[in-house]
């Protein structure tokens, strides 16, 4: 992949893109965004190292995705001990399973932080990325609240960082479980089946059913899935549509959880509209075991999934012999957000937090400029002092260019006359008068 | 080193600490706050990747602290041409060399994140740590107030995060090549002298004029450099001591910029208690020019230099041929801030930052509970509600053990009712009204 998509992502390596200021302003203030929401939500920071054992990345990892190290003096051949994390799940499970005792459960925690995949760089793949994973764990068993809480989260989010027309999809693996026994999919192909369906949006019917003919499911139960696949409908039609069925213990256990979890999610002011109910959810295989979302984005189709999760009944078996069944799910900011900035729903128009810049006119009174901008800081506004020795001209384009809001300008006698010029750029307009004057502008106008 | 000082730090592979979730809280709130300085002041945010090419941090790095990147699976002895950043000042200097025609000048940019370096676990260092730096970069000359303005915002920072008793050291190396001068070294082991002069801190007097004596200065330059590091005095003695000098034109030039640093950093109303006028400060070698800083913890001198940095003539010499000038600072927070964790400076009491918890007294009435806790977010604060079905006592333990301030009791009567009771939990005492009441509290109590 090219990491310079208009200009949003830059960077000379293959796979590890960066930002110019003004998106990495844009950028983290998105982020920042995303931490409030789930910090009002009583979830605390997690933020572990980039390294972790490999024996702790291989218990889920793929060794030919994750990166090892080793120094670069080392000799060749030199064992890998330690390697970069890929995901942020593995750090959790190990974290929680090492300090279990020290922490207060459920554990609630997010973790917004790089992770590195070992991808061949002509793949068109990030090597590295932010995952944004919030999660639930309990060492008992964990309230469907929690799943209905994810949710109202998200939504929060989308809504904070302006997201528009986008649906949660949401299912629970036991109701696409119990529908594979009510059509009759023999328990020993039930897993590859599922893993079958979850390939549904990347090939056709015919392929789909070749496939799962291949896997040994009767000619009638594909045919049963293929026109279950090809179902469409409301979140009302697909509940009604789900219990129409006999029941078998599984899938009516799947769809009480399914209605649980949106009656609550609808305390959480959840709209109804932003939910979708799907049955055909898949969504990884053996992890997740109940409640799964997906989040797409209906006007970025290319983006695929923005943001994905479930319920898993243990999250560290690798690690502990305790049960810690949770909940979680992540954004994938590193691809939503330039899109997002790409489209203009995201605006990055400045490379300072400082609202003002205090230009200096007379060297001679270099101080007292100083002095102004630090009384525009202790007002709580960000105002910086342009330092450098050159004209007017050049400080007041470097103001443009770097996005303030305000420019002041005074000469000496202004200065002597606490007289000062304030210069609001995008509205092109100049003020003349005391310090108060910018301050009052600066807290009326946001 | 161990990773559990006081229980600060914690985590099993050596020198990769982690905190638990009330110490991660400090630390973030830590950062936040020198976030808000350097932002304050007008510098963006950057964000590199973690890697870089093994032959961009080669320029100035050590092969056997950088640590190199090949995939777990690849080929024993497959070459290295990538590796995780050992500094932030490599990446600085390859980013503004190759972004160098998009970026506003003179560029003033921080980077907060981690860095790692291939050290030996028994060599009691941490292997990844965060590094916090600053700098300003020009295209052309840069003017000394930004040496100024950096003692500005360091002052700030550590007023903000509450460190006592500290020194800002500074100095200009023109001075102290200039003294060398003026004391009779030749021009011919400078360099040599200088490096065995940033010794002085781990060696006596006798190991200091063995060593110089061994580079080749002579008996009576090292009598008077000797006696020129055992001086000591007040920032107005040093200078006077300075001034006593014949002159040469380097050290009239260093002792022309240093006044001149100091006097604009008292417009930035920096203490002139806080800096410390030390000409003996050498300091890494030639990569600085002039400034120099070296902040020191006068209660804690275990932790050595705990923010340093300096002027420099060129950050990029190897990565373009412009000249670029810069200034920069950065501070030690991987050790500095649980140091002041475990002393009691920074508090370290809470692992959540939603400062109310709702408990659950009856089930039926979960709705109303989410919305309770709904309305009060609505109002800015964070505020969780404990999902997990348990009794109330185990969600009061709940509330005690994370640190929140306020727990809302209420059974499904008083909800009817809007009488809602609130615990305050530091306080120990309660209270009984409607929402608006909490709310109140809230607001009126930080």
């Amino acid at each position: 992949m090219s990491n310079s998509s208009k200009g949003i992502l830059v960077g000379s390596i293959s796979g590890f893109p960066e930002f110019l200021p003004k998106d990495q302003i844009a950028f983290n203030r998105c982020l920042d965004k995303i931490k409030k929401e789930f910090e009002a939500f009583g979830y605390s920071p997690m933020d572990t190292p980039a390294v972790e054992k490999t024996v702790t990345l291989l218990s889920k990892g793929n060794d030919s995705e994750i990166y090892g190290l080793t120094r670069l003096s080392a000799e060749e051949g030199g064992k890998k001990e330690l390697g970069l994390r890929f995901d942020l799940t593995v750090p959790l499970a190990r974290y929680v399973a090492e300090h279990y005792g020290q922490l207060v459960f459920p554990f609630k925690r997010y973790h917004i932080a790089p992770v590195w995949r070992g991808e061949r760089p002509q793949a068109g793949r990030y090597r590295q990325f932010y995952q944004c994973d919030i999660d639930v764990i309990s060492e008992t068993e964990l309230s469907l609240a929690y799943d209905a809480e994810l949710l109202g989260i998200v939504y929060r989010i989308f809504t904070a960082i302006g997201l528009p027309n986008y649906r949660i999809k949401i299912n629970n693996r036991k109701i696409l479980v119990g529908l594979m026994q009510e059509f009759g999919v023999e328990e020993s192909c039930l897993e590859a089946a599922i893993r079958q369906i979850d390939k549904k949006e990347k090939i056709d019917a015919a392929a789909m059913a070749r496939g799962l003919q291949e896997i040994g499911v009767s000619g009638s139960a594909v045919e049963k899935i293929l026109s279950f696949l090809d179902r469409k409908g409301s979140t009302a039609a697909m509940l009604s549509y789900l219990e129409g069925f006999s029941h078998t213990l599984l899938l009516e256990e799947g769809l009480d959880e399914l209605q649980e979890v949106l009656r609550l999610a609808a305390a959480f002011r959840v709209p109804a509209d932003v939910i979708e109910v799907d049955p055909t959810l898949a969504r990884g295989l053996n992890y997740y075991t109940g409640t799964i979302y997906e989040v797409k984005w209906i006007d970025c189709p290319e983006l695929g999934t923005i943001c994905a999760g479930g319920r898993y009944q243990n999250l560290a078996a690798t690690f502990t012999r305790k049960l810690l069944p949770g909940v979680g799910i992540s954004i994938g900011v590193s691809r939503l957000i330039p899109k997002m900035i790409e489209k203009g729903l995201i605006l990055s128009e400045t490379e300072t937090y400082a609202r003002v810049l205090v230009t200096v006119q007379d060297r001679n009174f270099l101080s007292q400029y100083i002095t102004i901008a630090e009384k525009i800081r202790q007002h709580g506004f960000g105002a910086e002092v342009y330092l450098q020795d050159k004209p007017l001209p050049n400080q007041i384009k470097y103001a443009d260019r770097k996005g303030f809001e305000v420019v002041v300008i005074a000469n000496g006698e202004e200065l002597r006359q606490e007289r000062l010029n304030f210069k609001i750029l995008k509205q092109q307009r100049q003020e003349t008068g005391t310090l108060d004057l910018l301050i009052k502008y600066l807290k009326t106008s946001v």
